[in-house]
């Protein structure tokens, strides 16, 4: 029987006792070489029962006439086809992980920066009453408080501020740092906007569901859409609260309600009774919407619809707290007791 | 007895009886009343062995007419009084410990950052073996590998990288973030030859002796320049160990030999064994060079010639490392022992 097979170097076509009968070798170029050796990877041909020697093969074909020649090649090739996987490795949620761990960094950095910066203009300016930003914009337009114009709002409290002068050094110093500061706080808004229209195009339900900052991070934290995607949406309501999931399932404290997807207003601005059923259900559908992104990539604006009427339903359900002999607070903590009791008895 | 003093409001003279017989008010601004008030305070002069009752000398002097009059003014210089005090605590010492807070918080943010930005610009370019400040500003004028000219040194790298594609967003982004770590890399040399100018005028000794960055963060761990003055040389030398030192007074373990003044290269080039003595010698000099700033501000160069003196003799002294026999481990090991056990004895 006659078998016909692609190999690295080129198509052959082999007799029974696998000797050469044609061969098509491809030209020799390393860099389209590699590429048809990731669609030979990636196809998954079958390969004959009995391996055939390929550099044999290779000398027949006339595709390289010496050993080393094959070798140098061979390698070459490989090495292309790997670099080639890596540079495919950079798909668009990578860029959204790599974005939302910067922004939580400039968070961080910002708010380390601005709280000595509002230590160090205290000295010149006790009776300012900003923070963060507007801080930080202050110091920058103005410096010393002697430049506050007359018809600015806090003008009345730098032309009587107890705080020293500021030295033409000092003020510069300020400034630099402020300025610092007021970029970190531009750059910061830079890659918030980056991440709207990123999560626009690559999860645009999960974004439109959840929310484009709230859906970043979730893919953040799940390390990707994929994974997002595949997890139950009893994983993504509670993705963020590791350390209290964890403590409830050592030792029966009351599992967490909802994890990160907490920041999103739907539960932040819900009474405490309705938090819970307003998680699972806004988790259902993120599932859902994180789904449909991954798998169709088209937006259904029913999922957020569908969200809106059920999230509508529970708080119809659940008007007023639950009553106290209702509450499985007491019930929970009698089976927390019990659970302890148990675990000692085992020890 | 005529006794003669003076008030808040004026200078007064009185008789035996404590009536007034002159009076020469001072002028009715609050401003000036304030300084006269601290100048009053700072005098520390005598008062009467029966206190007069200010308010009705007032009105004999003819100072005020109303009670209410009395009151607001007193309140007033007060307030203005205690103002110019706050203002006046503002020394050069808290500008340099202010400088040398933004410097450390500076530096520990912009590791961060930068840490951030050599894992996000590595999907572009993981070739790029550069770290820190050389990778902002390599990323702030270039942004993509393409553009890297081919007369750069990293031109080949750059063309050849296995790194993906940066899109014009990303690259935006990216510049952006590089520029932030930029300026602050600039603020944070502006903050440190603003330090070195302070200390110039602060501390020229302890800058000359210590160098100015050190010298700056002692006084900003002591607190003031007055404070690392008042200090013993002993603890100038552990400054920084606080963990080492008080593990040493509650264990038994060695003393730590050197805090932060380890940071100077006299310390951290020595060798081993040199270490605890250099640093003893050091320490006292350091100690010497902040008495004579605080007390009288002169520079005295001496005082950096008689340390190099005494380093060159420590090193000549002790060429080699001490024997084994001679080591004083196995001894403090030792006494470790029993005075863990008297310890446990005496619980």
């Amino acid at each position: 029987m006659v078998s016909e097979f692609t190999v690295w170097f080129g198509r052959l076509t082999l007799d029974e006792a696998g000797e050469l009968i044609d061969c098509h070798p491809f030209e020799k170029n390393p860099d389209i070489l590699a590429e048809r050796l990731l669609e030979l990877q990636e196809g998954g041909q079958k390969v004959p029962a009995t391996a055939p020697d390929l550099r044999r093969l290779a000398f027949d074909c006339g595709f390289v006439d010496m050993d080393e020649d094959y070798d140098v090649l061979l390698r070459d090739v490989c090495i292309r086809a790997a670099k080639n996987r890596i540079s495919s490795t950079d798909t668009d949620d990578v860029r959204i992980v790599h974005a939302v761990e910067a922004l939580d960094d400039i968070d961080k950095n910002v708010n380390e920066l601005s709280e000595r910066l509002l230590e160090w203009y205290g000295l010149y300016f006790p009776e300012l009453e900003l923070t963060g930003e507007p801080l930080s914009r202050f110091v920058l337009a103005f410096g010393s408080r002697a430049n506050v114009p007359d018809d600015h709002p806090l003008f009345e409290k730098a032309s009587k501020s107890m705080g020293s002068e500021l030295s033409f050094a000092d003020e510069e110093l300020l400034r630099s740092f402020a300025s610092n500061l007021c970029s970190l706080y531009d750059t910061r808004r830079h890659i918030e906007s980056y991440i709207v229209t990123g999560m626009g195009s690559l999860a645009p339900n999960l974004a439109d569901v959840a929310g484009a900052l709230l859906g970043a991070r979730l893919i953040s934290i799940a390390g990707s859409l994929q994974k997002l995607a595949s997890f139950p949406s009893s994983t993504v309501q509670v993705i963020g609260a590791n350390r209290a999931l964890f403590k409830h399932l050592r030792s029966n404290t009351p599992p967490p309600k909802h994890g990160i997807i907490f920041n999103n207003i739907i539960i932040k601005n819900a009474p405490w009774w309705q938090r819970g059923k307003l998680a699972r259900a806004f988790a259902a559908k993120i599932s859902l919407a994180s789904r449909t992104d991954f798998y169709s990539g088209k937006k259904d604006p029913s999922i957020k619809e569908k969200l809106e009427l059920k999230l509508t339903a529970i708080r119809n359900a659940n008007p007023s707290p639950p009553k106290k002999e209702t509450k499985p607070g007491g019930k929970a903590s009698g089976a927390r007791g019990k659970g302890r009791k148990k675990k000692g008895g085992k020890r």
